[in-house]
């Protein structure tokens, strides 16, 4: 994404700390606590300015949701967003994907949300698509036992890396669609990305994978 | 396939045993004595009128084909290619392909083709698709430790489905491509399905598929 700088967000951000903790590694192991109960805990990475997180959390209220972005001329949209209209199972983080453990406990997540990622084309920057193997590994630790990753995307090759990565791993695939927006797949809210490419005639591919429980 | 009856497909065929061997079962474990040589063995089931297996057999004259397919009507188109220009590395066999352990022995087979299976779409009927689990239990047998299968389909919901299926079998995706002619895959093989689906516009879908050496 092309970002332009707003040199106000970090300001912003640091009025909203209702919307993005402080310092969240200090809340590593303790987020259904933040949140006040014990039902399922969902993360996004890359959560842009926030409609899919929010559009989620407004559709399982009784869920808690977790966005994740480190661009913070970006996710300040989100928190405005989430200062307007506030939700109370919504949080965001403004750090780094690639330090996952360092803000979630083993198991304490339920599913990951991983959408129009940077496909990161070239051979050579294979290792920071968001589903090579050292990612997945990192969303092992943190998912639980049973726990998904969902992954949505338009471009065609990240997607076939993607499930030929899962698959590598080990991982099991489920509910495929080539092709999201002319499938049955009931209640799916869409990212800001998805509505201007499928506006474009791209085609919506969704797959979700599961970490085997016997490993 | 809609088949149009040939009441004299039988009778060729008795004809042409060197293309098309009685009773395949006694051959099983033996394919490379037949053939003469200890190169790979390919097999493709539902050869249909044999413009693949053709094709691979030319590209790939040192290794060994065997095409399979259940319709005697249809069938009878290959073995009268192959009487008009003879190939030695190719065989017919006009048998129902969920025996297949019935003609080859464990590991005999390197690689197993699935093209344009018919998708049976209906969930009753899934036990019929050809990438359903009790074949790829069947494929598991005769495939040689490192064997793959290759599998192609213009089918958007038979290609989710297998991939998903392949994946819960525990078998490892590789090679995926999600619209092949306009991948960069040298040295495909086109099946006349593929030439008229193609040729209507649709998708081509490909993968191939591994069993794990360590089971």
């Amino acid at each position: 994404m092309r970002v332009r700088n707003k040199p106000w967000a970090e300001g912003y951000i640091a009025e909203h700390r209702e919307i993005v903790p402080e310092a969240p590694e200090q809340y590593k192991g303790k987020w259904r606590d933040i949140f006040g109960n014990r039902e399922p805990l969902n993360i996004e990475i890359g959560t842009g300015k926030g409609q899919f997180i929010i559009g989620m959390a407004k559709l399982y209220p009784r869920q808690n949701f977790i966005g994740i972005e480190r661009e913070t001329s970006v996710i300040v949209s989100a928190v405005q967003k989430l200062a307007e209209e506030p939700l109370e199972n919504v949080k965001l983080l403004n750090v780094n994907a690639d330090q996952l453990s360092d803000y979630f406990a083993e198991g304490e997540v339920d599913n990951i949300y991983l959408n129009f990622s940077d496909p990161w084309p070239k051979k050579r920057h294979e290792k920071r698509r968001l589903t090579y193997r050292t990612f997945l590994a990192d969303y092992e630790k943190v998912l639980k036992l049973g726990g998904k990753i969902c992954f949505k995307t338009d471009n065609q090759g990240l997607f076939e890396y993607s499930l030929e990565s899962f698959s590598k791993y080990g991982m099991v695939l489920e509910n495929i669609s080539l092709d999201l927006h002319r499938s049955d797949m009931k209640n799916n809210v869409r990212t800001e990305y998805e509505e201007k490419f499928s506006a474009m005639g791209h085609r919506i591919y969704r797959c979700e994978a599961y970490f085997k429980t016997l490993r």
